[in-house]
């Protein structure tokens, strides 16, 4: 009996009139587009870094409901300035020293129109072949430019791999549930009469002070207690410090499973001893997660490989491509020596996502967080191919030696000091005097708009960090920053003097 | 004292010769991949749906390595044919019926181009206020445009508001863990000598046993007890079945804290029953997820808002625009009655990411597992701009209606029965007999290659799941997969009437 109604397949026929964008339309609009973010990014230092505008202000510029009509699109284009850029803070201008940097290049923006355009969902293998394969290939090349050893690569035949993730903290809370599901079957093993609960509200991590706060977040997110160390005086954690504090826990009958170890803190690019902390976390049978997600990129460069000695003790290691070695964001490259902790612990396999090659390739799903994925690895390959290892190695050595010019000209002006040794990029400094000063000097600066940083406190000592940012950035731009540093110097220190002086007069 | 060496200096002379791929070859290469990518999608369905290869068939095919000098990026592109097509299974070919659809249009790929370009970090909101602001109104608009109640979006100026997550994995474990962070506040006030470890212990969500395997997966990644429920005969989790559950682990000194209703479930299209559920779920104070990741791009068509009727009753509510509402993945909406349980219990908040706007605007990071996030709203800024709300009605009801057609054609033939009512783009269907002709059957049909469909099977029931995928299908693409899947079962049932037909003749 046939129950369908006629009405149902009125829609479906070819008189329909879309209006909305063909193919022809499309290729006009996206040449435009391209031709606008060239433009946009070879003059972004034309712009003021840091908008003016205050929260709200987008809301009034826009109608408050979607059209119900299609619009055309270089109206949409045309509102990208009046609308957008008003509010965007530019975060690849040369003027843009804050954070870390987050990349952004020709290749891997071209890379995401092809990825857009397969837009495949590559949770399992047979779901987009290549979008697998070509991640596990890609995660090599990108293994061996850094000198991982062969144990976290799938080519060396093992149990190890790279996967490319969203972010560092998803890799870290990744890692971190890895490390739980590997002490929770360690644990009932030995003590068959705790229950999961008992043993889950029993487990410790440990992590540097300095640290990332997306590992205090992933011990949140994971459930489980997550002890900030402290490190030493040059900001590094030490492996006295992190057996000290094993030690304590199990004698308070507590269960150590997981540390993180970070190469390029946040605040200071501080490098935690890994030479010493590695042997602890095997002795003691911690998981050992390396947080690299800034100077990872550094290790292109065998120069900057003694930062991450000790490496071979480590159970997982992540760094994200997408700060700064020019693959934009997402791609965060994450290297397990044993993902099947991972993927037997979360390991669930309806009907619908089963194929007959599984176990012969990854199933990337069993090895993040989310289940959909995209096609990523597109924007890895064609980086790597188009800028090759030399251009990197000198993109990652241009911006260290960018960061160590700015260091010199900080240190021909004695109203500052450099707290923090330079390694990479980053440069922290302050104005000699009272913490209250430099939380004046940098609102200042940052309201004059010309350049942007972010400040950092370590222990009671707050301080101006200057990132190299943006790939465009030359020695001119760093003149430019430093002009700008001195001269709101020179206002904060010359007013502060006549405010003192006021003060004086008013006593 | 300087003690910075001049040899940090020379590699960031200008004289560095980068050979990397400048503005004009940008130009070039963007436009050349444009033409590629709407000649790719065009014709997309000439394309055999599922690849041939085998697993590792990439990697022999590049390097060991990657280049240390740059590629020409015409032999990059050369290679996308070479390489990359042969593994790709096109998911927006006509002929692919698998899983759910993934979207793709035109208008989401532009939009893409210029987050690139932009490339901004909006974890808070001065990292870039257009990023924050745009997504906030974006969620109103398709709020509105769904239906939702005013409590869930930001314009009502109560607590509500949307978020664009990367997956419903994501939003179904956010979702959880605000839960979860709700009700360990709660019992903690009421029983203060219960230790959090104790509570967690205790927790117990619920789902139906047909909801999507990423809910179970939350439950197993926030540490807690996820029960599975029956489903009535329509495979719609039943008020009662819930209450009884509840009331079960009442009794058995649990505590209930979290629900989710699938609104559209993965093997069938089926909907819990939204209006029992909720009542139930208000009653015994548990958090009240929806999850509609892939029907629910259809409530943007008023006819077929019957099936979230008692949505007033949720506080979280999530959709996949990035499934069947043209914008490309990742784009997932949700909208969370009261965000602060989310907020509060996993906020960490460094010197380095607070602001003078803290608090006016929404930070995100705050909502979301990771930290990082893309510029996602301009995608659906472009989408909703470039289609209209009509466009996108029109889109799913042709694609509903398509779904119809199929199976008013499956209904002209006998040896076929449609096992769910068919509702939305998904019709669920099998040959008359047994799970294991039907195994074999659509193995048949995935190994011809021309059409592309996965199984699934509920309570002792294996079925076949063809949906309407591809925004390129017409109802001539119809008629050639039915052709195949007749031509298929030809094949089969002739066979396996031989082959009865040998083993008589051998008995």
């Amino acid at each position: 009996m046939i129950i369908v109604h006629l009405s149902h397949f009125m829609c479906i026929s070819k008189g329909l009139k879309m209006d909305a964008m063909e193919a022809n339309q499309f290729k006009d609009f996206g040449k435009e587009m391209i031709d606008y973010v060239a433009s946009y990014l070879e003059n972004v230092r034309e712009r003021r870094v840091l908008p003016t505008v205050e929260p709200g202000y987008l809301r009034p510029l826009i109608p408050e409901k979607a059209p119900d009509k299609p619009d055309k699109w270089q109206n949409v284009l045309a509102d990208v300035e009046k609308v957008i850029m008003p509010g965007v803070t530019h975060w690849h201008s040369p003027r843009f020293h804050a954070y870390f940097p987050t990349a952004n290049s020709y290749p891997a923006i071209v890379a995401d129109i092809l990825s857009g355009a397969i837009a495949c969902i590559g949770f399992t293998w047979i779901a987009s072949p290549a979008c697998t394969e070509l991640e596990v290939v890609m995660m090599d090349w990108l293994g061996q430019m850094l000198g991982l050893p062969d144990e976290f690569l799938a080519k060396s035949g093992g149990r190890g791999g790279g996967v490319i993730q969203g972010t560092a903290s998803e890799a870290t809370l990744v890692a971190l549930l890895g490390a739980k599901a590997k002490a929770l079957a360690r644990v009932k093993k030995e003590k068959p009469h705790m229950s999961d609960a008992e043993i889950v509200g029993n487990l410790v991590a440990y992590a540097s002070a300095q640290s990332h706060s997306s590992v205090e977040r992933a011990g949140l997110l994971g459930g489980v207690r997550m002890r900030a160390l402290e490190s030493d005086e040059n900001n590094k954690l030490r492996g006295e410090t992190l057996e000290k504090a094993i030690k304590e826990d199990l004698e308070a009958g507590l269960i150590p499973f997981f540390a993180v170890n970070t190469l390029g803190t946040t605040s200071s690019c501080a490098f935690d001893r890994l030479d010493e902390l590695g042997p602890v976390c095997n002795e003691y049978n911690l998981w050992l997660h390396i947080d690299a997600a800034y100077a990872g990129s550094a290790f292109v460069c065998p120069e900057y490989r003694y930062l991450m000695a000790g490496i071979e003790k480590a159970d997982s290691f992540n760094f994200n491509p997408h700060k700064w070695l020019l693959v934009n964001f997402d791609c965060s490259a994450m290297w397990l020596k044993d993902p099947s902790w991972l993927v037997n612990a979360f390991n669930v396999d309806p009907l619908y996502l089963k194929h007959e090659q599984q176990g012969s390739a990854p199933d990337y799903r069993h090895w993040q967080i989310p289940l959909g994925r995209r096609f990523r690895a597109l924007k890895l390959w064609f980086v790597l191919r188009l800028y090759g290892v030399e251009n990197l190695q000198a993109h990652i050595r241009k911006q260290i030696g960018l960061a160590h010019y700015y260091e010199s000209l900080v240190r021909t002006d004695d109203r500052f000091e450099i707290t923090e040794e330079v390694l990479m990029g980053l440069v922290c400094f302050r104005l000699k005097g009272t913490n209250e000063l430099n939380e004046a000097y940098i609102k200042r600066i940052n309201g004059r708009g010309l350049i942007h940083l972010v400040p950092s406190k370590i222990r009671d000592t707050f301080f101006l960090r200057l990132a190299i940012c943006s790939r465009f950035t030359e020695k001119a731009d760093i003149d430019v920053s430093w002009k700008e540093i001195k001269d709101t110097a020179d206002e904060i220190l010359n007013n502060n003097h006549c405010n003192n002086h006021n003060h004086v007069n008013h006593k």
